[in-house]
């Protein structure tokens, strides 16, 4: 078969500051996903738009080739609209856990395709794993049963979506070509286009621990990805959240587990409140539902929808949670306030102590982590436990204190931090 | 066994703008010959260094860190010095052929590692296998020995000579990373210094019919190239010069071997005598000669030192040289002065007919060229004879004529070419 373009000369045009064209980006994604255009080609590619940019059509252009590299699902047959969120990832982001029940409680559907942990980020499947007994993988008619009566699924993404997207994935990862906007905006969208979903309401996170660590940076992602999800039909909305501090105080699986029920009880820590509610508003409105989804959480709907999710994927909704073996608590050397708690270095401690993986194959703990006593803002005396670190390996206590080394300060005046909420993109 | 670096972060050193450490690049060239770095890594990198650039010590070190990579010639052990040419490639170059023999002549040794042809350019082995017999092919044994006794080597360069350039090169290829100035420069250099030689005179070509469209992206290729040798203790010379009309008056393997001994007979055409004789005195007074090489190719010396070389690899300098079976005629449109005849047209269409190859597997015709009989400035009447066409296929010409096609002109006024030397840096 004679193939309509060569990738040297897509390369170049790229390499050249040009635009490519449509035909040249369809058949350079589709020709990867063959085999035909070979890893080494893809490379350059990737470095040269890492370099030299793509405009907006471009990038929409390319993640709608992603999406046709693979099958796509289609909740049409539904008798809801479904709604869909997307974390760039931070650290303490359970939000997912009490979110899709609270909003599947107010009868939309809300299929979360999730994956699991890599570095100082938790993975959402890894997290709802903790609980004895739930399973992650379910089968595509499963997942429609699931969405049509309990409205809210949590799972593993099948591997037949954007399967480009997975391939360029793990080829940017080992040639320094993953922190580009074009490449970074397409790969998120391409999946979540591809689950099929009405609305998606994405969290871009900016801080320490996240991806962007600038604000400017994250509005440009988070324009991007709201541009591709219009020219893609699909209705899309992004909030700007913090994470220069990790999100509520408990970061860890079975840990994130407890702290998300605890919101679902209509308690937990005020800024997962905040952003679980902030979301839930903006998936509802995206559906033509406008009202306060904290009041779900107050009267227990919430919580209901939530136990019949994990009892649906074979959980025990009421069953005890994984604790680890050991403990070790670090305290304050100052009297003071916290006034800096960095998220990448509680992430990487909390990684450490085995709630995260180094690499895909390894296994994680169910009851690792770290508890918050003080954060930021709060005051302590000498001695007062701010952090406590949960694993079930002691060895691991020490390179968790080395993560962390450097990441708390303590002060004499009090940062000020009144929302987690800092944009939104619409 | 450790690895002392990671690819991925010299990668993105590159990428971010930083200059690489010696470390580094000794490193990522050792890492790839071994194939632990992976191509897709390498070619991120080449794309990263083709966008960014590198500064000369990056470009110094990494090209001894591409001669490091393999074997290296001795020619210590000879009584004689060694110096040695390389052209950056043009149409018509036969230039290697009467000037390795002329410079030999006056008791010095050149060691004239060639290559073969491909695209528009030819290679000067596939010219000297026009003369029945002669061979390509010498072990390092008989190089020396050739060296001592006749002077002239021209011969295949060893495989083991700077194996991560034919790595890197085959690699940048297929990825659209081939014309960078770091690239090309230290891909040249590694090749010439790994051969050993005391000094070095480059003839970088600027013109349609070369890798240089420019003359000063030509001066810039020559100074990074005269400082890779400087750094190296390799005495360097750059002469550019000009290609934007072909070399002499005849095009193609055995038409090149006829022209280049009517120069060694005190013939043949004035820019090829003046580009040979300009060489030559590079080359000598590089060795401590000053003296005019026009004397040896008048009183016979240069053409005895020819002969010599041809037989001591076989070949016989006395025997007919193949013609091609088939020839066409193309001729003036009008009556005119000839005011363009592009080189890159015609070297492409001398390609077409036969002379040259498409891939490294194709084979070349001995006879296919073009021969030129108005050449740039010279005058024509309608129906005069521009150039003839030789092949051994008739359907070539056709292909010929189509390459050929608007790189011919013919106006009133004539241009004005005094030489072909454009400029000199040492």
């Amino acid at each position: 078969m004679t193939e309509a373009f060569d990738a040297v000369d897509i390369i170049r045009t790229k390499r050249d500051r040009e635009v490519l064209s449509t035909d040249q980006i369809n058949w350079v994604i589709d020709a990867y996903t063959r085999g035909v255009v070979a890893e080494e080609q893809m490379s350059a590619l990737a470095m040269a738009i890492f370099l030299n940019g793509m405009n907006q059509d471009e990038i929409s252009t390319w993640t709608q080739a992603m999406i046709n590299s693979g099958e796509t699902m289609d909740f049409s047959s539904l008798s809801k609209p479904t709604t869909d969120k997307h974390s760039t990832g931070g650290v303490g982001d359970k939000i997912t856990l009490p979110l899709a029940p609270l909003v599947a409680s107010y009868g939309v559907a809300v299929p979360q395709l999730s994956g699991r942990g890599l570095g100082h980020t938790g993975g959402t499947l890894d997290k709802l794993e903790a609980i004895p007994g739930w399973r992650a993988n379910l089968t595509n008619d499963e997942i429609l049963r699931q969405l049509d009566t309990v409205g809210a699924v949590i799972c593993a993404a099948g591997s037949g979506l954007a399967p480009a997207d997975k391939k360029l994935y793990a080829l940017r990862d080992i040639t320094s070509t993953v922190e580009a906007i074009p490449l970074i905006a397409s790969s998120i969208m391409s999946k979540k286009i591809a689950e099929g979903t009405d609305s998606l309401i994405l969290d871009v996170k900016v801080g320490s621990g996240a991806f962007m660590k600038d604000l400017e940076q994250a509005r440009e992602l988070a324009r991007t990805m709201v541009r591709i999800g219009k020219a893609a039909g699909t209705h899309t909305v992004a909030l700007l959240t913090d994470m220069s501090v990790p999100l509520g105080r408990k970061i860890g699986n079975a840990l994130e587990v407890e702290e998300s029920v605890e919101v679902l009880a209509g308690g937990g820590p005020d800024d997962v409140v905040e952003l679980t509610v902030a979301l839930a508003r903006e998936m509802l409105l995206a559906t033509g539902i406008d009202t306060d989804p904290s009041e779900n959480l107050e009267n227990g709907k919430a919580m209901d929808s939530w136990k019949e999710l994990i009892r649906a994927q074979h959980g025990d909704p009421d069953a005890e949670l994984p604790t680890s073996k050991h403990t070790e608590t670090v305290v304050a050397e100052s009297d003071g306030v916290i006034s800096e708690l960095d998220a990448l270095k509680v992430g990487v401690a909390s990684w450490k102590l085995g709630a995260g993986r180094a690499r895909k194959e390894d296994q994680v703990q169910a009851g690792a982590g770290i508890t918050i006593h003080a954060h930021l803002g709060e005051a302590v005396k000498a001695g007062d436990p701010i952090l406590t670190f949960h694993t079930d390996d002691e060895p691991r206590f020490e390179k968790a204190r080395e993560a962390l080394e450097g990441g708390i300060k303590i002060s004499t005046v009090a940062p000020t931090r009144e929302s987690v909420l800092l944009d939104r993109i619409g």
